[in-house]
């Protein structure tokens, strides 16, 4: 198995995630797969919390989706705790599976006095295997023991004890311009499902007042511009879930600062998703796919996504290959109107295209300069309307295949 | 760059393809590119011949596509030859490379006595340069001063020409039942369109005499069946053509032989097209993807594909990993419907899962001694109709990074 090292585009550090009032952090090593570290995370909400919930669309859910989707319906958006594994997903675990989660979210629910369908349960690790819930068990009461607000050095701990082939630990923060409120946040995920440990899971917190349906629609909207606009391999999980919890405690009401509260969501939930293709799996290279010209901003971002999904693009880049064709091959392939003869294409502030030719005078050492960076922008301009949408994502490398191939033995 | 050696997948031979009566051949170096090798391949047809053709999805399609789509329009389905070049695509071009096509056409059909719009034409290779078509016409006298008829070895030097990146020539032949007549045809291709010098194109001949219409209602059902259920890397060329023309010298009508003539044609475009896997771009595997259960067979197919794309999937079986909650995973993510708790999955003859469960007696051991070896198969039912479908791809190995990463320079 190949050494595990620190993405060389990961943060220099763990960045100063703001306390959030009204949320208890605890973390504990329950060891369900891995030994030397905490593998549990625990969230405590103060009572009339709100919490909204954005899950995977695969169809093969694990169970702890299938358990949030319920317990929110039906609390109709109401929590008081996150309960959170890493090592093993419980998912392809069948009723056995079902019944293991509601365990968890019953035995944290009498510990801490609330409904079990106020206790969010997520997991991330290996599929098809039963989840230890003995283990969580046993480390239930030294979590309880140990909640403690929600300080800088609580969020990077939790942030940790969520990660699963995650290299570095992913949290951010934003204030909520206007309050004394924050949003902050904590993710893990080092590829879409890549290998099968991983997974994209992030728990995003405010102290703002936030009514369930307000923070329905905030969560959905924001996960569509980052979340959602993020690809390291195209693989999606059975798992992939994000929270986002409003516990109150500043007293200040989101329907007086909606537009701040939104602000600083996206900004928190942006971060986070730059954090996770930053972990791709092999990644050398951060690259921003920006389409524009496309006949509406959904078919925009399905182009921009074509282009970063495309194997030729990824491995061009990670070979800082300045081959624009291969983009060009991309937006024909993603099935939106574009047009050929006006298509342009930049690599950094390079134009290789216009028009659909070639540019005169085009540079492909300048081109080229810019892939050797390790922040990568390519812009294409489709030439058929306004829509526009960015997709971010990593270059496809060796280091993907060595991670990817033979990882469980 | 790598140096290239034959695909361990390769046949051990160019296979004997069979002669198609009424179809001459000839293949020339033009110099376009390469060196020290045929890059031009001239098939002539005799009056009267049909000709039918299915092309790229890709919206941004190379010249020579577009020129075929408008040369096939505009003779109800007629032609009298078929040129093709590698080395330049000819794509993203502009309207100079629409000119250069037409010019070739032109070039050819005055050679021939032919009309221009009785000349379809394909190029293969670099995208975004203009076509040198001054050394095609330099070529041309040679070119028809030796057409041949198509016999095995005039078989093998025009799938040779043809070729970009392949690693082996690529031909296939099959009699038609109940005649005299053969169906047999070449092709390339080792990767969707990877590297930027790939493309897939495919002839295919017959001498009996079928009418421009039933020629393309056969062609359509083959592909469909064949070179649209492979894939290498999920990308599309801007050039992929595949052209099926009949002589008719056989004398015998194809609609006294219809059932025949389908088989036969499936049989070759089905065997070409595993032969484009068995080149796919560092290919160490051969991989079957039967979906079964499903909700019909289009969802089938999409469940294979979405199976046959991913990259976890194909990174697995090039490590030989029975990971098999991969394989759940890309199901999940097909967007098809899918019954998770009757999902049931095979690796060769072990299962592994069974009504969305790991099976009890599961041998790990039986389902890695199958992926060890060279042709894998995979089996999933989805549990939900009857729908069923099968792709056919190859692994992802570090072969296909080394090839794809910086291949221009």
């Amino acid at each position: 198995m190949t050494e595990v090292k620190v993405s060389p585009l990961a943060p220099e550090a763990f960045g100063v995630v703001s306390t959030v009032a009204g949320v208890r952090l605890a973390t504990a090593a329950a060891g369900i797969r891995y030994s030397g570290r905490d593998d549990v995370m625990l969230a405590e909400l103060p009572s009339g919390s709100s919490v909204a919930g954005v899950f995977t669309r695969s169809l093969c859910t694990a169970a702890p989706v299938d358990w949030c989707k319920h317990a929110l319906a039906t609390t109709s958006g109401r929590g008081r705790a996150i309960i959170v594994n890493s090592g093993n997903a419980n998912a392809f675990t069948g009723a056995a599976g079902y019944r293991a989660v509601q365990h968890t979210a019953e035995s944290v629910g009498r510990a801490l006095g609330a409904p079990a369908h106020e206790v969010l349960v997520a997991s991330t690790g290996v599929i098809g295997e039963d989840l230890p819930t003995g283990r969580i068990d046993g480390a239930l009461g030294g979590l309880v023991a140990g909640l403690a607000p929600a300080d800088p050095s609580a969020w990077e701990a939790a942030a940790a004890a969520i990660g699963t082939t995650d290299t570095f630990p992913k949290g951010a923060s934003a204030p909520v311009a206007g309050t004394s409120a924050h949003v902050a946040g904590i993710a893990k995920g080092s590829g879409m499902i890549a290998p099968d440990m991983a997974t994209m899971l992030a728990f995003v917190f405010t102290d703002l007042a936030v009514d369930p349906q307000t923070a329905r629609e905030c969560l959905a909207a924001s996960v569509e511009r980052s979340f959602n606009r993020i690809t390291v391999d195209s693989d999606t999980s059975t798992s992939d879930t994000v929270l986002l919890a409003a516990t109150g405690t500043s007293g200040q009401p989101a329907t007086l600062h909606l537009a701040d509260l939104r602000a600083a969501l996206d900004a928190v939930t942006l971060d986070l998703a730059h954090q996770i293709v930053r972990d791709g799996e092999g990644a050398t290279k951060f690259v921003a796919v920006t389409v524009t010209g496309a006949a509406d901003d959904a078919a925009a971002e399905a182009i921009a996504r074509t282009v970063a999904d495309s194997p030729l693009v990824k491995t061009a880049l990670a070979a800082s290959d300045a081959n624009w064709g291969r983009i060009v091959a991309a937006v024909g392939k993603a099935g939106q109107r574009a047009d050929r003869d006006r298509l342009s294409i930049w690599i950094g502030d390079e134009q290789c295209a216009d028009g659909g030719l070639p540019r005169p005078g085009y540079s492909e050492q300048r081109a080229t300069e810019h892939l050797l960076g390790d922040e990568i922008e390519l812009w294409v301009d489709v030439g058929v309307g306004d829509g526009e949408a960015a997709v971010w994502t990593c270059d496809l490398t060796h280091g993907y295949i060595d991670i990817n191939a033979g990882y469980r033995t």
